[in-house]
């Protein structure tokens, strides 16, 4: 383990992979993210501590699970649905996505949107919304009008 | 919980208290540091997600214990000490401090630096150096130089 990794371009580390969001891009409903794990499983912390990216105009996939996020904003701006409130979020805002919560991350249109995301490293997988959920999601129109699904 | 907690001017948050880096300051070797913890307990994740800063010309206590820390620096420059070297940081750098290793953090002189610091809930106290370990550690002229004890 090295004791110090540097940041050697904004937001990119030395010897940190750039790794797709996820596995399969085709099965989960996402645009633009990228996934970096900076602190993961080798410190036995039993957490992780990931940076994700999501491109200007992009999203993170629709989803909810029993594992929590602990979130911090670090680059850009943009907006993020969690429950059933759509908030504006700015560099170093802070996000608690609860168990079992819906939660979407959208980046504006004219810059990436970056942040940190501390989860378990034992963790239940994401469950995506189907037709009845989604009904429920849009019942309200500011839901409606912000998901990507 | 609040699902967001803002950032309302740099580095303080809406509702997180400004902490005493130290419960007792005569104790411990320290100067101008202060402590927010960003996300605690309630998350249940096991571990709390701080967040320092230590003025212009400070330092944080030299110290080691058997927990690591994960450290992201996020405002200005600086210097650490992790185990036998001194390493010079800037935002972004990530600095992972194993167990049972000396470290201490220094501010540079003409602005603060301010740091994340993810550890376990669950943790030992800190051991502070003795005479002993002052000695070994003067041997090197690049700690003797840096060191603040």
């Amino acid at each position: 383990m090295n004791s110090i990794v540097r940041q050697r371009e904004p937001f990119r580390w030395d010897g940190v992979p750039l790794l797709a969001y996820k596995a399969d891009p085709a099965e989960a409903r996402f645009e633009g993210v990228t996934r970096q794990v900076l602190f993961g499983d080798a410190l036995e912390l039993g957490v992780e501590l990931r940076y994700f990216e999501v491109a200007a105009g992009g999203h993170t996939t629709l989803e909810q699970h029993e594992h929590v996020h602990a979130v911090m904003i670090v680059r850009g701006v943009g907006r993020c649905l969690v429950g059933d409130k759509v908030h504006e979020v700015a560099p170093h805002d802070l996000v608690s996505v609860p168990p079992h919560t819906w939660h979407q991350f959208r980046a504006s249109d004219h810059e990436p949107l970056g942040f940190l995301c501390l989860v378990r490293c034992d963790r239940d997988r994401p469950r995506r919304p189907d037709a009845g959920d989604l009904e429920r999601l849009r019942a309200d129109p500011a839901i409606a009008a912000f998901i990507r699904a």
